[in-house]
């Protein structure tokens, strides 16, 4: 058998050797080979705008020139590659660049936690750790939040099909309807709060509460700056700490470095993966408030806490946030974007899209079925965009926050082909 | 404040920004730079050799020269570093050189999946499809096992510290005796049979076992042949699936690609991760019977499944399986360390030391408080080495797979000068 | 130490000798010697009107001549008093009865299951069996519900206090708002509905729905018709076992045999207790449409489910039912009750009184503090009567259902004098 | 429909009306109606002999007159039957009484709590409190050990078919080889303290330790008096509370009131309930060290705390141990009763038997298959008497303590009849 060495989109290799598991291969069918910014060629050579950015792992583009090179140079002078929690020259730069370029200019002071290289990993940590402070089990969490495959992570995940994974009941968790789950005019933190004040209410009162400032994985849900600010303030009216989970939210794809600060909270514990190593290489950090950094040396622990290749290029990331700049043009390109998902909405009212999201996490969502239509017509047309959803209902727009207007503009016109092609098909069907 | 840009050992920038969950830095408490091979150096240029191997994911030690090359290739030429699990060139080569090098020459059919980058991932993906397969919950693990941070994981951990860090009862797992933890002449299968034979023995028929065929971490305890084939005739016997986790053991470390090659059992599942990467880059499979793997598509995820630069050395890891060459060199190098372990034991009776272990994963259990003076005078002498077990009773000695003669013999002379050090103080202490 | 055989009231034995669990006999300080009908006699000889039926098990009053004399017949004859779920001449009466004067005239062919003689017992094997036939494990209860104290029935009741006691994590359940809950405008089957049709609210389809048609400890919470036919809808729809908790309900209470009677659901699974015994005597059924009925024998057991004496007096309860008098008559008194209660909410609008209830299960809700020291107060002035609530903020008013108008006025004189008293009281204190 | 009503062994209402749960009908297929000391009679007026004693809640035997003389009095002169835990004065005589007989002479000071009138609510007060008091989880049992049927019971019961009743996962529990479990050369308790003083062993400490001095339903499995008092000091040493429930062993069964006096130890709490009511009636008590007693008012409550009648027979029944003639009568009948098991084993070597159990508590364990069709063979001869054990291979003979020299041999004569038929049968069946 010896199909799978040829440079061809022959999928054969991964149907016969990869486990049934696979799934992002199969909505977007060919074999990748290099990339470069906001782009993906494949081994025949078709390229792709890439709206996907590593499901937000990619923030600053495919293999950054200026990290790329850091990066080399490490690897051609035999830099340590693999440390554990050793410390490295590697760690202490990006620690200390952190604190530069990110904390003190935030006026915030968190102690660093490297809990092993993934977001699921992070979130793990800090409801450990938010368990041990408090001496209390319960987590609260909400509806169509998405914050890990592990268990202790799945518990406060809502999707029924991956907690049905787990395989045994996942407990120590309670869902609250996040901002917007009851409807526009229902305020669910008066909602929550009924809970926790009334002692007949059934549930403990929870060590502390998980949120995402908006759901990605979740359907685009923003939460509002009021609702954000509320629930901040319930937790501190009953102890309970803040977890802001901004593995995907985080490091710019919202417009601010930290998802949290169009609202001015502070939370007690931030849990930052995905584009925090730069290149897309696997690395996570846990930031906790220095008064709850009560861990015991190794009471949690890992292999790859130490991966130094992901060091270098994110220090070198960190300098994206050393002035204004980047926020602006976030935060100008989400402008455009947001109109041009406007205009796609105005255009086609049969398909009743709406459009959600800030800064660079956008997208529209529609009746089911039409956004993975949408998606498969993309990828026919070069552009590589994903849905999400309870339904995979809505189209997720997250390119690489470096992409430039004209790549933004191309991507855009992929899909507005593809949303009229959807919509031609649609018509020719109805019309037969 | 600006300690923390000087080449100097000063580890104050950890002190100041990082949890004060870090652990390894308080063990070696310098400032790591470069490394290649089984050496590394610190900032000042002080060299050590390396008998940790990163816990056992750097066994073909730090930075080997053709995986590097081939690394730093596909970083000139743009190759793309993250792609989740679509498909890409890199991840096809390392399927078909795993299925040609490793499983095709043993006979064995695994699907491969990859779960995330890290052995508790690997380990949570394993429970869940044993879970899901059988409709069972219950894990029958081991004493001293250990097999991840994450709460699935941990729940499968013997260790008490790390367990207690979960903050929640860790559940639907039931530990029975590891071989020898009765004492050599009782037999733990028998007494686990009794319990799942019995139905009145309070346990539930579990999913599956999970073992390590070698525990690393709870003690460098080594399971028979018989007794691991025995456990496996159990698994068959009562349908439980059985899950070797080869996170530490595999890649070679107890002599063979897989560390249950030497007695002959075909696993369900295994798991595997650090060394599986090459490199010290974070990357993990579990290895599935086709019939097990019954996963739905994205069941189970992760945003770094597809860490293309791990691949890209892992595919040329596999190139050390291709002859028997390298599985020689490990009988004949632990041969030789066994020797002189056994060395040490008879030279320093007073220490009452016990040599353990196969292939290049031994160690010497004292009593305790000794091995973790040894470590620090050998840390002194320019030797890193770690202590295991339950109370740190037992130095662990597993150096790069690669290293050579001259290395290992040169790393042993630190540690015996290091355990003569310590038998001296003793001694010293004692006179006066 | 003698001071306990004394007739007096000197309750010394019970600090001496009893944990400090007990409760009841601190709001009630006295000690019982003899009861007939609506009243109770301490040793000392004063006379109580009771206005609490020993928290609803008293439902036909004490010691009812007509199940004394049975009883005592049984027991002159050696009836056979203890059978385990042996058959036995007294239990089969009593299954034929309440076929006869229960199940038939209603419609209704539940199997009576004997789970054990307490209300708990009962709940327990509810959840049990819903679980086994459904193969699922969440059960859906409420807030301030209450169905009991063992570690199954804990896990569905609201009350924090209660939980906590549990000592452990209480599982496999997911409390959602009661009619009313959220206040009066907002309907909480609605938020119910979007729990359990979003595939990403985070909680599992649950096996059942557990809930009482009125929440006695839970603050004499009334849930509407319409409320409890659309949540029996919502059973329907989502295949849930609707389970009707009617411990304290049942027997009248509220007007029908019943509680649910007057909203024509018809429950999979009732849970009765308390007054079924008739006589205060400790018993319990599970009612189970035939379908579900799926137990082995012997699945679920105890000790005390055959207490014949228990079914001698039951047997003859229900000759209560047998006509409608008895309905019509609570139904009389309910509305007399009422009217009551509204005048002495109506007279001392200080106290911003709510009156609540149904039938026989009244109230009234004050501002917390006011309901405890009207109870005290009552029981200077003769009359037993409990609080309940969340925050013990209201009287619950549930005479034995045979109380005779007279007794109901000299009851609720001694009320009206009570809260007089603590509204004289709280004028002096503010007076001042 | 009329079947019911005859005077008749026609068990029809029982198969039409009650659920399929019922067990003890289906191997005891009549309808009792009346009995009396140690005997039974069904309608038809078949008199059978009782080796079985209600499972143990008829250690005075049926209807035993004095206390039946005293129940009808306090039912003719209106005794108050129902109190929750209200004061009463026949509570009141109880709690004087069981110092003045039991606790006192035998030097203990528990309190007494009254947890709700079933063993099972005897055992979940004493969990929840040991949980409570050292703020601890796990709860250690035993193999074969039974404890009841509601969930927190359940969860350290070891019957597989009754576990998997629950429907749930059964956790914070952890259950170990019970004296003779690994066989008779292997010490458990060495096993148990192994996993206990090792950190590595994948168990928390436990809160509790509960235990069965004989495990009556397990198969009449004797801990012998050095493994008791081995684990009351195991117990000591890590700080675990000790646990006995004597639900079944207490009141005399096996030669003391309490069944922890043939080895002298004193148990932190104790469970008793089925003969503790004196007359079949159901009634519970948990007694307490003092320093334990940490309730907080109505921590845990229930409705049938206060069966006063219970209180009435269960204080009259304690007049049975206000001198020694009691247990020494118990022991006379225990020795006649080993006599006579050794004897039918000896006589009947083919059936491979082996006599066991201490006091009136007492069996023969057979091959499986044989002990269930002696207690058929019995049943048709007239005497009612029970398997126990995983497979129902143990005869299990449990006679009211009551019984005379004449009763006890009448009963043996039966038993042998029917060992004898049992014998010929197989013997037949073997021939041909």
């Amino acid at each position: 058998m010896n199909h799978a060495i040829r440079k061809s989109n022959d999928l054969g290799t991964f149907e016969h050797y990869e486990s049934s598991v696979r799934s992002y291969c199969r909505s977007f069918p060919t074999k990748f080979h290099r990339a470069s910014g906001y782009q993906m060629w494949d081994v025949e050579g078709k390229s792709y705008i890439d709206f996907f950015a590593g499901a937000g792992a990619l923030n600053y583009g495919h293999n950054p020139p200026e990290m790329k090179k850091k990066l080399i140079n490490y690897l051609m002078e035999d830099g340590i590659s693999h440390t554990l929690d050793m410390a490295s020259e590697a760690k202490e730069a990006f620690l200390v660049q952190f604190n530069k370029a990110i904390l003190k200019p935030r006026g915030l002071n968190y102690k660093v936690m490297f809990p092993g290289p993934t977001g699921t990993n992070s979130v793990e940590s800090a409801l450990k750790l938010a368990r041990k402070v408090t001496g209390r089990q319960t987590i609260m969490s909400f509806t169509n939040a998405f914050h890990g495959m592990t268990l202790g992570a799945l518990a406060v995940t809502g999707n029924k099909f991956k907690r049905k994974g787990a395989g045994v009941p996942l407990n120590h968790a309670v869902s609250m309807p996040y901002d917007g789950y009851m409807g526009a005019n229902t305020d669910t933190l008066a909602y929550i709060e009924s809970y926790l004040k009334d002692s007949g209410s059934g549930i403990s009162l929870p060590a502390a509460v998980i949120v995402e400032t908006l759901q990605g994985e979740g359907g685009i849900n923003v939460a509002s700056n009021e609702w954000l600010t509320g629930l901040s303030e319930i937790c501190k009216r009953y102890g309970m700490f803040l977890i802001v989970d901004d593995v995907q939210m985080g490091c710019g794809r919202t417009g601010s470095f930290f998802s949290f600060e169009r609202c001015g909270i502070v939370p007690d514990i931030v849990c930052m993966s995905k584009s925090i190593g730069g290149y897309g290489l696997p690395m996570a950090i846990t930031l906790i408030k220095p008064e709850l950094d009560q861990w015991s040396p190794g009471e949690h622990n890992g292999t790859f806490r130490g991966n130094n290749l992901a060091f270098i290029t994110a220090t070198e990331a960190l300098s994206y946030w050393e002035t204004n700049q980047f926020a602006e043009d976030i935060a100008a390109k989400g402008a455009l974007l947001r109109n041009e998902l406007d205009e796609i909405v105005a255009k086609f009212p049969e398909l009743k899209g709406e459009a959600r999201g800030i800064g660079m996490m956008q997208g529209i969502a529609f009746e089911p079925g039409i956004a993975e239509r949408i998606s498969i017509a993309a990828f026919e047309r070069g552009l590589i965009m994903e849905t999400s959803g309870t339904d995979s209902e809505v189209i997720k727009i997250m390119p690489p926050l470096m992409i430039d207007r004209d790549g933004l503009m191309e991507g855009l016109l992929l899909l507005k082909n593809s949303v009229e092609n959807v919509v031609d098909n649609k018509n020719t069907v109805l019309s037969h």
